[in-house]
């Protein structure tokens, strides 16, 4: 019999009438003949709620309290979940990560997964029972329960599936799948029907929201075939494969739009060893994530010096750098965040070295001025002016031959 | 050091606000010098909220899930209670029936506990910390997570005590302590500063919601000095204690009034053995506490037969006895909800034979019929028609002369 494992994020959960349509469709599965196990994110809103109520109190919560607070959102919805299929003749049973136990490290808030025992799913399996686990949580060794960061259900799901042999790994989201663009900003976006691990990797790490970055990562490492679908009907879905399996052969896949990039600029820094050092140090230290750094031309031994970072750590950020600013005598900071990131990613790009020239000509053609550049083996980003960004990536998007030309999207 | 175990109630933990003037208490006790560990209540409200989102599915929800989707309530609130002590500078933690572990029985929604682990939170006591356990939840040996029934926070916070050895359980609510009646209904009612274990159980099983049935006994058997508190302040108090210790020799100790009480009739009903087990056995079966009963004497081979159930069980009551009376060819059933219990409780009832007749006379003085008469060592009862149930309290209030003259409360 085949074994499934099915996720389901909070917006598929959002309400009972959503668990209803969401049972249904998981019995539909199982009478079809699979086994199946099932990890369900909490109800839509509620971690928000929950994470409100912790900040009424404090504004650095213990990360431990923390984790058992909102850890309870996926336990309320795996119980109802499990009450559902029982209302429709279904035996099953809800477990917590603790339960099972799903055993993580003890960094609480992002945990990582290190054992995940599957003897209690096994054997509620082998009963012909439908488990439902709830995702986004495990307990670390000292039997504190910890959660993996937002969007860690899809790692827990994908976890279950290699650990359990699935056959496969299905992401219910409210989305059908992975499309080449952002169907909002670029209405002639086309549905993929397979992408690679590697290119999904990178497209959730540039913002787009589908899959959690660490849920691919573990996918490709266990070579669990991946599917994505929408929790609300239709015949499109995504797999996400191995490379040699993915049939279509545009150089580019995806162009994304990431919004949340702002700069920081030092002008007129000495230009001696060391000092980007001492400036990105406080940074890491503070778990800022600095993406793109550029250094220019030193003139009379001077250079101007500037970084990305998320906007969210913008304020942060700044604080800590203006520190550094003052001891090595920079002239000015400046910090702007009217700025964002778009970028073409492909398996292409590592063997196509035209890509990068044809990506800097559709934005010149529209007069769009880049200000920083970076790219990967399967990647190549600009930083460009925010007024841009949806233009940039409608350019890039039909420079790259991606537009569809028979359907647009409404 | 002396080590208390302290237990909020869901009214003293029903907001943020609630939670954080809740804390400072704890911390204040902790400050004084004492070992303290917490029990919580779900915030007020939230454990209701969870069982109607169950309801919205299904009638009957199974057990299982019914208990892990409520204990989340008590696992929210225990999280933010360590939270808001850690923002006052103190440590803690929080922990889950499960965690513990704290061992019940299988039957779930009103489980038993069998077993309560204490390292965990011995070693979070040595270390100094203050160990916040969420209260009225437990596991048993399947792993699955199991509920003490209603009130069942009293209950775990008096496991607690007893296993710790804890010089006192402080249970924390929104009264300031036991009454001889309710000041709602008898403004003289005195503050009670001492009352038995027997006499608390007599007034538990009647409906004062102070405590929780269970938690008094276990406080007997394990003989654990339990006292009462307001906790939004005030000096009055309560304590639960042995017999001996017991000042106060008024006979009565309290008069209550149960409003959840109905009763079923039979008419002429063949006078004959094993007629009472047959009406009563499907109740029994069902879980349906029949009270008090009473066979009116024999005519011509018939008797009339009429017993009480509580009013929240009366139509599934109806429906079971209708069947049988059928069956015995009882000639009617008539049922009527507009009765209530009153009732006297306390230790001197046993050794002095006249305080029956003394609140027999205090209610025909006001014209009030009994309609049905029960007594324990304890505790005498009477059934009579609701429009006078508080009257009638009153009058027996005055007659065992537990009026208080000097205060009358507002």
């Amino acid at each position: 019999m085949p074994l499934i494992v099915q996720k389901y994020g909070g917006s598929s959960v959002a309400s009972i009438d959503h668990i209803r349509r969401v049972a249904m469709g998981i019995a539909t599965s199982k009478i079809m003949g699979n086994s199946v196990a099932v990890v369900v994110s909490a109800m839509g809103g509620e971690t928000d709620r929950l994470l409100n109520l912790a900040a009424e109190i404090s504004h650095n919560p213990p990360g431990r309290e923390q984790d058992a607070l909102v850890a309870t959102g996926e336990q309320v919805c795996s119980a109802l979940m499990a009450i559902t299929l029982e209302s429709l003749g279904h035996r099953s049973k809800s477990f917590m990560g603790l339960q099972l136990p799903l055993i993580t490290d003890n960094v609480h808030t992002k945990a990582r997964i290190t054992d995940l025992h599957t003897e209690t799913i096994k054997s509620a399996l082998d009963e012909g029972m439908i488990p439902i686990v709830a995702g986004f949580q495990g307990v670390n060794e000292d039997g504190s329960i910890t959660t993996l960061g937002r969007g860690g259900s899809d790692t827990t799901a994908v976890a279950l599936a290699a650990a359990l042999k699935a056959d496969c790994c299905e992401i219910y989201t409210d989305v059908d799948g992975v499309y080449t663009a952002d169907p909002g900003i670029c209405p002639r976006a086309r549905h993929l029907k397979r992408i690679s691990y590697q290119e999904m990797l990178e497209l959730a790490g540039l913002g787009a929201k589908i899959l959690h970055s660490r849920s691919v990562e573990l996918a490709q490492k266990y070579q669990v075939p991946l599917v994505v679908k929408s929790s609300f009907g239709g015949n499109k879905q995504t797999w996400i494969v191995n490379e040699e399996e993915v049939m279509e052969n545009s150089i580019i896949k995806g162009v994304t739009l990431e919004k949340n990039v702002s700069k920081i600029s030092l002008i007129r820094v000495p230009d001696r060893p060391g000092i980007a050092y001492k400036i990105l140090a406080p940074l890491a230290d503070a778990a800022i994530n600095v993406d793109m750094i550029i250094q220019n031309a030193s003139i009379d031994g001077f250079a101007d010096f500037t970084f990305t970072v998320p906007t969210t750590d913008l304020e942060k950020a700044k604080e800590l750098v203006e520190r550094e600013a003052n001891d090595i005598n920079a002239s000015e900071m400046l910090a702007s965040n009217n700025i964002v990131k778009v970028s073409a990613v492909g398996i292409g790009i590592k063997t196509n070295p035209g890509v990068a020239a044809k990506m800097f000509h559709s934005l010149s053609a529209e007069n769009i001025n880049i200000e920083m550049i970076s790219t990967s083996e399967y990647r190549i980003s600009c930083v460009i002016e925010e007024k841009y960004g949806e233009l940039a990536v409608r350019a890039i998007h039909k420079a790259f031959g991606l537009d569809n030309v028979k359907e647009e999207r409404k």
